[in-house]
């Protein structure tokens, strides 16, 4: 039986998505079955790039607006500064050779990692599938995490 | 055997709670054994609601003054602009008709979740038993964690 | 078999390096083999005392002359306010005699913790494997870190 790794990507952090990316792909790439599960803020990372800036209540406009970005601009964890700490950072990684996101995103889904995201951020950020880049493979409740995470031999949460 | 899922819930943010109690929930509903083992900022999820705001030095004093409004008045780990946010987010989830952080708790105790409570932040707060909710199973140390996780099948941290 | 413990120290937060170092120290107490993989800011908790404050690029020495002083003085990731709460908070873990950071760090060593630090953020940060502390094992991939987690039985992030 392929071992099985299920890892939860909460944050739209830069240095937080790289590092489940990272894991994702390391584990694709050595033959293991990978599911990314997009939940709260993590959602973000799989938004289509012109995502909407709109939605169904005032909460879920503002939440749209605040991050209308996609995965090109993440900011990191840490010293952001009002953005310039996350345009350094890009830049850095740039630089220094180093896979940006919508980079990981590629090699990810080359290496058949599944993309599974929860349906409880879309509902609260008023979001629909159309929002969402093609490859997602399905919108999942928590009942479809926990049978996917109870065969799991790794799981994560980043 | 039962499988067993333990998590740590170390983070009083209001997604983060929200996340983690769904998959418990999740979880015990479908069969699961599930233990919630809350430590450092998690230990504000089960305090009283009238809880403590006194304490045993100058530094416990002022961390039970700051986190003295219980699980009710969570805020997010974005975007809470001084409780603005917060109440913002909290109002989006009862339009939504999501459950609350009260709600959740309720149900996990209907679906028997353990609550285990870590020693070290209870020191750290110059909290005692009676602050925390009647649910609360015991108050243990690290050594009990780490024989519980020895026997989980899903550890996560949140 | 002995039972692997995996954990990755993501963060360089006060309360996280805690939690992840109890955790560490008490599943090797308890006789498992236990592996501490150092990565993105928690690269910090294993620099040498007088680590450079000099880097490669522009953002590398930012990165390390905002992150100079080592495991000594490490700030909580909340109510910290400019190194005032992180002060009171460490000055409170010593009047409740709980043991800090290079204290954790020794006993880790004592016990046997493997301590594995990740090649990414040393390229980012531009540091060398003579910035660190010694009792480091190995600056390592992705892919070691693949191998030792899906060998474990326990693995989490903090």
């Amino acid at each position: 039986m392929t071992e099985k790794v299920v890892i939860i990507l909460y944050s739209d952090d830069l240095d937080k998505a790289c590092a489940a990316f990272n894991i994702a792909i390391g584990s694709a790439a050595s033959g293991k079955e990978v599911i990314l599960f997009f939940t709260c803020w993590g959602v973000n990372l799989v938004k289509k790039e012109k995502g909407p800036t709109k939605g169904d209540t005032l909460v879920s406009k503002l939440l749209n607006k605040m991050m209308k970005n996609g995965p090109k601009k993440l900011n990191p964890s840490k010293f952001n500064f009002f953005g310039i700490g996350g345009w350094l950072m890009r830049r850095e990684m740039t630089i220094k050779k180093m896979q940006n996101i919508p980079e990981q995103i590629e090699m990810a889904k080359d290496l058949g990692v599944r993309f599974l995201v929860c349906d409880q951020p879309m509902n609260m950020m008023g979001l629909k599938r159309e929002d969402l880049i093609s490859y997602v493979e399905k919108i999942v409740g928590v009942g479809t995490y926990v049978k996917e995470v109870s065969e799991s031999h790794v799981n994560l949460v980043f």
